[in-house]
């Protein structure tokens, strides 16, 4: 099939075009650089919502009844759902079948599961590309939730435009325990099962964690609502409050800027790849086997081979 | 203090001007360039022993053993104790000068630890480095021993000309079971804790997973010894083995082999991170930046965005 016909296609949303497309990006295929071409000029107008919690705080719920009421606004949502630890890749998991069956008919509905062949930089090269397929297809919101632990909270961070942090009552003092950057990454804070005892009282340990003293109305402060994924109830204040981000965001000229660094990251990556492939080719390997002979034998140490090798 | 001073009292086994050394090394300071290439001449000589294995298999017990041993031939020994996820280094910790305190008044042992602050490609660049300083500053055989767990022993591997893995009984299904390349980067064995119970059963029972029947003359047929660190039994025999792999290394090219893909490897990284800081600084920063604002604007993607920066 023709490229064209098949972005042509995803645009129509078939989700076997999409499919496609996001897999030749993920397996680096040689036309992934010609679809990122072909798409850029339509990428920027999706708002990229990151989701990212502990285990068990109700995160799947959670995107399920995120995307039941962006629908019910009329917006077109793309789920891609990250497992770092998973060896498992190409299309939905079993689980996201079961759990966001009720969405599985939508065509304004598309949900990817993709391991993460984790890089130094954080989400993976491959993670970031099929994020850019998603928003250039013309998606209005695309979900990126992290499964698995670590550091996943401040890599999703890094490409969202709007971080969403889910706890669960009686974990506020796990957030203050932590040292991890939970705090600082989220631009919304959801208290979910706040039908269990004790939300309202993590509600106001986050709040008062979160500060706000010093708040002005140029700033953005990370609102805490109270949810109940599983009955859908506080997730019109949700997407609302996203709006509301989305729209501080372009007045401030902190999406410009969140997304210049983003874009900055990921050149950066490609470029470091490129000269590490030129590297190992041709002329280049020659003369590091001939360098690194030379470290052996004593006659250069590692730094000075090196700096000759970058050409400085 | 002159630098060339410091290495000359270095050299006469001034414990604390070895010290100055490979801090100057280890902290990246700008003096660390000159004496990598000060030292590059005099490198070489020493042999690089890696030593790896489980938590609680003896480790430190062995290193005590291995080092009164190699002292008893006449030989120099540097112990370098690198722990991955430390955040304490320079000089010894503490628990590293209590079970070594026999050596301690020795001036033919020098005994560092130092964190790891890992990178990519496995051991720090820091680490490397200062087994640079310790070769070149001529000690006859460096110890090296990871503590912590995880990937660290093909690390170790990869900077060693030998590497020992330790084992205790009962722990041969462990090592089958274990996808670690752990049989295949160890070019000595060794059951340690063989006064207890199993010794002999796991030792034919690596024996088997080694394999040697395909065995000639030309290969390596790694050995597996029983020992008792806690009374230096078996030591005598591990030394002779050490020996024996050098003399192996040098006769079939492999020394050469292994220390060429090291200094290729290091040459590698440092060369990337040269390429990176580049990146990071005067036209090209500037370059990185108008290029993402393209990327956000939709005038180009990342990819192309890479290739016009690498220049190619």
């Amino acid at each position: 099939m023709e490229l064209t016909d098949l972005i042509t296609r995803a645009r129509r949303s078939e989700a076997r075009a999409l499919g496609r497309l996001i897999s030749l990006v993920e397996n680096e295929s040689p036309q992934s650089r010609e679809i990122d071409a072909e798409l850029a000029p339509h990428t920027g107008s999706a708002h990229i919502v990151g989701l990212t919690g502990p285990p068990g705080v109700g995160k799947s719920t959670s995107v399920t009844a995120l995307v039941s009421e962006l629908r019910r606004r009329g917006r077109t949502v793309a789920v891609l759902a990250i497992d770092p630890s998973s060896p498992y890749t190409g299309g939905a998991l079993l689980g996201d079948r079961v759990r966001m069956q009720s969405h599985s008919t939508d065509p304004g509905v598309y949900i990817r599961s993709m391991a993460s062949r984790g890089s130094l930089g954080g989400l993976s090269a491959t993670a970031t590309a099929s994020l850019r397929v998603l928003d250039g297809i013309g998606f209005d919101v695309i979900l990126v939730e992290t499964v698995g632990v670590g550091q996943s909270e401040v890599d999703i961070s890094a490409v969202a435009d709007t971080t969403i942090v889910l706890l669960a009552p009686g974990m506020g003092d796990e957030v203050q325990a932590s040292k991890a950057g939970v705090l600082e990454v989220g631009d919304i804070f959801i208290v979910n099962k706040a039908d269990q005892g004790g939300a309202e009282s993590t509600r106001r340990q986050l709040r008062f964690m979160i500060g706000g003293n010093d708040h002005d109305a140029s700033t953005w402060l990370p609102p805490v609502t109270l949810a109940v994924a599983l009955s859908s109830k506080g997730f019109g204040d949700i997407v609302d409050a996203i709006d509301s981000h989305r729209i501080h965001l372009t007045a401030s000229g902190e999406l410009e800027r969140r997304r210049t660094r983003r874009a900055r990251r990921e050149i950066e990556e490609l470029t470091m790849q490129l000269i590490r492939a030129r590297l190992h080719a041709g002329p280049h390997l020659a003369k590091l086997d001939a360098l690194a002979s030379d470290v052996v034998s004593g006659s250069t140490d590692p730094y000075s081979a090196a700096v000759e090798l970058a050409g400085q």
